[in-house]
């Protein structure tokens, strides 16, 4: 099939590559192993009537405006954003830590000066960051990171602080001004229908065909196609002949409120200290929905299961490099997004990621 | 009606002041003249099926987050970045001027340094700026200034460049890379649902009621508010005593094309020499909306009719001042908007303006 090309997975890296290639003409088939499109960006409506995320929250935000314009193609957008609160000592307190946090942690008042003052009293002089402890107590000091910091990690990673990589906890942002949002990014947006949505305009395109649960692996040894746009897991592509790639996954526990406007005050509060979860996020906060009832969804790390978060350990780099050298021989083959790149990206980065890959490939087809 | 307040006029600043009030527990009474919401920013779908802007093209675009996240309460948005070409010499060439519209007009390729060495050898030394001409000729030369301003300007203002306040083409922006843009704001979105849609979630609070067709000076002799916001004309609020404002007006010709996509490239083209119009504007390139069929509007400027651009002359800006310091002395009045505050502002500054004016206003009359 000399114009074809398969596409495995229909996450955002499959979806757009997809589009941008039908849109050049080829004809796309997309092989998706779950039953619906969006990858873990997928949304839908439970059956209480409120929109939720069922692979935990997704907040899009980016600084890149070519993303943002690609996708506004096919969605408007909801103004969004997103706040986070950490439960600490009985209180919730704005996360990253800014002069609030520190005056509602210490019960006084710190101005921006203050802040710094604490900050640059605490921080602890560490020459040779070793591991994620040494950059947090280097940022915020000990009582911050006793606080905020080490049962997160734990919980989060199943490791202590100090066994994890400088690299994860790689830039603590802290702030000394009263800036409560998560994020600093100049466009901070939800798709006004949804992410879901948002994936059918993208895969509405008469060169583009899906089909849902179907395993790219069952049909492997079929594959005629002229080209493949893989975005599953690299080290399932090589049959684990390396040895296995970690991942940090998750269980969602979702749990519907009836009669009640909001559980929460933000969308998403930590629980560095207590409970088995992470966190506890309010799809109402995200989504803007307007009604009684609301849904909120606890998420409990765990070590096995749906692939999450690449753990990024000395032997993961490695084992990910062996990989990396076999996937550059692929030349019908092009390896893109969070699993297959084996990178903890954001929305925005997989989705630049994957236009400028298509768009190279598309160049490249174009000469062979 | 100790708790009441009057509305005039129910454009952004009416509209927002009435939101902000109610919010804040006052009942609002909101006078309309015309026979919808919106001021000049209502849209409809014409008898074509078309979304168009009847009083011309309402491009919101701010640099003001406050503004912006007011307004996105109660709309979503669809990202928009306005283009304008000017027809010039058979060509439709991009506004503001920049290194494309010189390669197009003088045949040449502009680098960004070309583009920079053209205007600092064609603009006019001139060191008493005394009118428009002067700023014009002084920003891109005499050739430009001929093609571009001189009958725009003529047409637009029924004036010569060189009769015309200095403040009118006070800053004519260049560019010398190739930003075709129309505007350079960071928040350049069009509401997704419209105009009129945004304006009735702003106006849906049960404290707020409407009444359209009504013309407020039919009723004033019986205006027992406590308090009232005034959008409309500042010299018709004082029977002319000092005389008319002036105005520039606007005649739109709306056309509807069937069986065709688009009309232009872009939203708004320019015709500065040719025609008696302006500018053609075609609105599905600031909706958005898909469909065969589309509709554009020219505008022709004329002296007389509704009012829509204050005439930045000294007698005006006298007689304003004259306004202006009779309604500092009404005391339960407050003026807001183009109209009553002689401004030319643009839909941001408006509603910046609206919200700043009507806090001041609440915090005074829970003192008073």
């Amino acid at each position: 099939m000399p114009e074809n090309i398969c596409v495995i997975g229909c996450g955002f890296s499959g979806a757009i590559s997809a589009r941008i290639l039908a849109e050049a003409g080829y004809q796309v088939h997309i092989f998706e192993k779950r039953n619906h499109i969006g990858g873990n960006a997928y949304d839908k409506i439970d059956e209480n009537g409120i929109v939720i995320h069922p692979y935990g929250p997704h907040i899009f935000h980016t600084n890149n405006k070519r993303v943002f314009k690609f996708l506004s193609k096919f969605t408007t957008w909801r103004f969004y954003e997103h706040e986070v609160l950490a439960y600490v000592d009985g209180k919730e307190v704005p996360i990253p830590i800014n002069r609030v946090t520190l005056s509602e942690i210490y019960g006084k008042d710190f101005t921006e000066k203050g802040a710094k003052l604490y900050f640059s009293e605490n921080a602890v002089k560490i020459t040779n960051i070793r591991n994620s402890e040494d950059n947090v107590l280097a940022s915020v000091g000990e009582d911050l990171c006793d606080k905020i910091f080490r049962g997160y990690t734990r919980k989060q990673w199943g490791m202590d602080l100090a066994d994890l990589d400088a690299s994860v906890a790689a830039r603590i942002p802290t702030r000394t001004n009263d800036d409560c949002r998560y994020f600093v990014d100049d466009f901070q947006f939800i798709p006004a229908n949804g992410y879901t949505a948002l994936f059918e305009k993208i895969l509405d395109h008469r060169n583009i065909s899906i089909n849902l649960n179907t395993d790219y692996f069952d049909h492997r040894d079929s594959n005629n196609y002229m080209h493949t746009i893989y975005s599953g897991p690299i080290d399932k592509y090589f049959d684990y002949q390396f040895g296995k790639l970690e991942y940090r996954s998750l269980n969602f526990k979702h749990t519907y409120i009836p009669n009640l406007n909001y559980y929460q005050k933000v969308g998403t509060i930590n629980y560095p200290n207590e409970y088995d979860y992470t966190r506890i996020t309010e799809f109402k906060h995200i989504t803007g929905q307007k009604c009684t009832g609301t849904s909120i969804v606890k998420e409990f790390p765990k070590s096995h299961g749906d692939p999450y978060y690449p753990v990024p350990r000395p032997r993961n780099n490695k084992v990910y490099t062996e990989y990396y050298d076999l996937a550059k021989l692929e030349q019908d083959v092009t390896f893109i997004g969070r699993l297959a790149q084996y990178k903890y990206y954001n929305m925005d980065q997989v989705i630049a990621s994957s236009i400028s890959k298509t768009n190279i490939l598309i160049e490249q087809l174009k000469k062979s």
